[in-house]
């Protein structure tokens, strides 16, 4: 593929999401030279209409060859780019890319069969693999990927190996906009004693459900505050998270990547769980691992 | 408080909830005479404005006396009725009633605080107590209430002495008006294979929010029929309910009581874990509940 386009002298890498990007023009010397985030994800795109948003990114970061990564591979972005299935590192990544036109290329998402379920990522698998290939995390780790649907992945020889998706964020973010908790849970998220409390409570019996409604019942019967509902909520469903996580049989230490305000939250209920989190920036991982990938093309 | 009003020659009786309410005329013989069932809940009724939507009540049904239960006597109700605390009956309950008037009744709800948890019930205390009075469950029992929130309770020598509630239709609901599984969940649920595999799965590990993801993932990756996921995922959560329910220590047998379409689900599901449902109408035992409590007034 290497007459299609050299990214040598540099490219645009864009993680573009469901309902936001980010863009970085990467230089010659693998610097981020530029870069921009805004909330166009791929459903702010009309239909037909990503060629004219791929034109205004190079109005802003230069007429450079493009590299894609995130939810403008699935069946609602541009172009699908078909999972890789497991087990998938960079090479396995840069050999199934997608192109959609001379001068831009889709990182495809991996999936995962086995052990009776399946399950897919798009998007972490950059940052994933970037994080394994600068040895921000060794080779073979476990690693924990705080998001709208929390990733548990383990690394093995600096390939996806296996993978299960949490709904954490998603469920939380139902439960403060639209259920009967909703009023209680529009404040601030910290991780404090009420979200170490609500992380002890859910690991010690799997009863979610149930846990959440008592939410509400305690503020009702006077045994909890009212103010520390979104914290002790927080903490039941990344509790409830990381007890799935631990299911998984692993070593002692846990890398979290992501948003640093959501990797802090998982590195505070990890800890309570006994083991120890290394907290890493997804950004600077999601670099790394375009890089790698932009260097095998 | 015999003074303020005698039902003895008949009564209006009202569960009235949150989104709706079901009015029944029952007559000096005890038989319900004349009912309706519509959409004016709670919510819809504006402040201040309960002593309208009862004078249209009279005059459909007759300008008889008027005992009311449900969210009627919530903080967002008409008065409030504070909780009885367990364990209660139907004397404890009849000795609290709140009045609105002097032919206006309010049955309070039921609150339970121990084991480290606090929860409230508001509505289902009469259909409960109405099944033990009548005999169609008996006065020790262990009785699953499916709803929007779904109650486990207890039953000892005819009083409610423990229960809990799980969230389950108000989870399944926000996932399918709301969630990235929307477009998968709107067809029926069935108690089918589907259904039955979804309760084994939750069954077997307490992953629920691991296991809602897999619904998607094993669609988009073949796995799993589209068609299915409905009565899959609807057995996700019931299963998860049930698998928390029978974490109380119990006899085999369990009554579910409720609406028809929610009970063959709940006796479904408790057949697959093993255990033997009776499946009971809550309207049947909501007026039977309501009229042991009128008959101590």
């Amino acid at each position: 593929m290497g007459e299609r386009m050299a990214l040598a002298d540099g490219f645009i890498a864009v993680d573009w999401g469901t309902t936001n990007r980010r863009a970085y023009r990467i230089d010659r010397s693998g610097s981020c030279a530029q870069e921009f985030e805004d909330d166009r994800g791929i459903m702010s795109v009309p239909e037909g209409g990503f060629p004219d948003a791929v034109r205004a990114i190079r109005e802003r970061l230069g007429d450079h060859p493009l590299l894609l990564a995130g939810m403008i591979g699935s069946n609602r972005g541009w172009v699908e780019a078909p999972y890789v299935p497991c087990p998938a590192g960079t090479e396995e990544l840069a050999r199934a890319l997608v192109w959609p036109g001379e001068r831009e290329a889709i990182i495809p998402g991996v999936s995962y069969v086995g052990q009776g379920r399946a399950d897919v990522m798009r998007g972490e698998e950059v940052q994933l693999l970037g994080g394994a290939a600068t040895g921000l995390i060794g080779a073979d780790a476990f690693v924990c990927h705080p998001g709208t649907h929390n990733k548990w992945t383990l690394l093995r020889h600096g390939k996806i190996q296996a993978f299960g998706t949490v709904m954490t964020g998603e469920l939380f973010s139902l439960l403060k906009e639209h259920s009967i908790l909703s009023d209680l849970l529009q404040g601030p998220v910290e991780p404090n004693e009420a979200f170490k409390r609500g992380v002890r409570v859910a690991m010690e019996r799997g009863m979610l459900p149930a846990q959440l409604f008592g939410v509400r019942a305690s503020v009702l019967l006077d045994q909890a505050s009212k103010e520390d509902a979104p914290s002790y909520t927080s903490g039941l469903l990344i509790g409830t998270d990381v007890r799935i996580g631990l299911t998984w049989p692993l070593s002692a230490r846990i890398a979290v990547m992501g948003r640093p305000e959501l990797t802090r939250l998982y590195a505070a209920a990890i800890v309570e769980a006994g083991r120890e989190p290394i907290e890493l920036d997804g950004e600077r991982c999601f670099l790394a691992g375009i890089q790698k990938i932009a260097e095998m093309i």
